[in-house]
């Protein structure tokens, strides 16, 4: 398993007029996240689309369970839990403190400037099977 | 069923630099959409809050199919298929033109002030069954 | 003079927690003005890049005197009334009813992928002079 | 005089298809520049609106000089240079490394939920005066 904690001070911008984080800034946070745990195991996102990748996201999903306020300081957790083939599922918790703010998932995969599908890059690959291939 | 169409033209701010619309800007565009559809069945979101109540997004989901682009003229189909109990359940099909863009949904409840879950109000309850009602 | 009209309907994630439109989004809006006035005019915005050329900002201001609420239709005028050499300002005038909302600039200029200063493009300057060279 | 800097680091929603950051994003940036400077001086925003005060942008204004990009470390500081009396001017230069993006300026007056403008709170004259009052 992969993990990454990524820290997110709330934005004013951030909030909507109910008084809290309106719901699609959560998915900005978890690409935050994302980006920080890829660079913390040696795969800045950057590199990716210097070589021509790029690793949109192709399912997005949240469970809203406690609402963000301005100001906030947010954990995003962010987890690869599974080894990653062709669809690369990224998991995430946001906390602030011990509450648990929400849950989401979003999968992705590498395509090249064609907007087809491709396999990951080689380097990618070698990467992330080093932390599931320990213990075969 | 309840169904509404909603045209939305894509702006530069909802780029990134793959070149494609960001995917968290989906999310934005549907709640124009079910803002829309509830406005059309003459339940403006506005009076909603004018009286004490709030509908926020519980979860939400996506899956990407084909990248928009800035300029581009976006359908937003916005449905409640199922009729609502305490949990009121949003479908979206996004077109340009005859190509997808991505399907989704969202879920939500009422809550009013104290941020907990409460029953609709009577006449969005009495509104929305009214077009689910006709065939029992 | 150049001049043209667009229509904004305010979308939720537009607010912040003051309950009014966040400050930003009003540039967002003089964007989607400007593209507009460019394409009814003759010069859509895609071309350019499509030539390799750019139009970024460098400068930007606003003036709020009445702030925008969540559903409130805005009228984004937009204008060009000085005849633009290297640099380009756009004037915006933004209306909610009788009300004005803010007045604001943005000025441009072209640049080639190397991010430097360029001459406008043959076809534009000739296409924009045409508003002004009437009475000379 | 009243210096803060506030560090940020370049998300790639803020991105747009030049590659570059959106230019509406550097007052998204600015705004957290204040709040954090504002939390530093011992007057965090979150007081002020829970007294019933609200502190609106009534000016914004920017000069771009350089583009910020992806993953890009932004410093952004923060000074509040002259005494305010109603009016609260701020002002901004955002630097990545060495060069400098952008410099820009917000104003403010206070304004209470009939956003008619009112003096500012006793605690806030006295605490930002404090800042000024050295050398009379």
């Amino acid at each position: 398993m992969i993990k990454s904690v990524t820290k997110i001070k709330v934005r004013y911008a951030e909030t909507d007029q109910m008084g809290f984080v309106y719901h699609s800034n959560y998915f900005v946070w978890m690409d935050v996240g994302r980006t920080q745990m890829l660079e913390e195991i040696g795969l800045p996102y950057n590199e990716f689309e210097a070589k021509g990748y790029m690793l949109p996201v192709i399912e997005a999903n949240i469970l809203y369970k406690s609402p963000a306020r301005f100001n906030d300081t947010v954990l995003v957790h962010s987890f690869i839990k599974t080894q990653p083939k062709l669809r690369i599922l990224i998991t995430y918790e946001l906390f602030c403190g011990e509450t648990m703010l929400c849950q989401g998932y979003t999968s992705h995969v590498f395509v090249k400037e064609n907007v087809k599908p491709v396999r990951p890059p080689l380097h990618f690959t070698e990467k992330i099977n080093s932390y599931f291939d320990h213990n075969p």
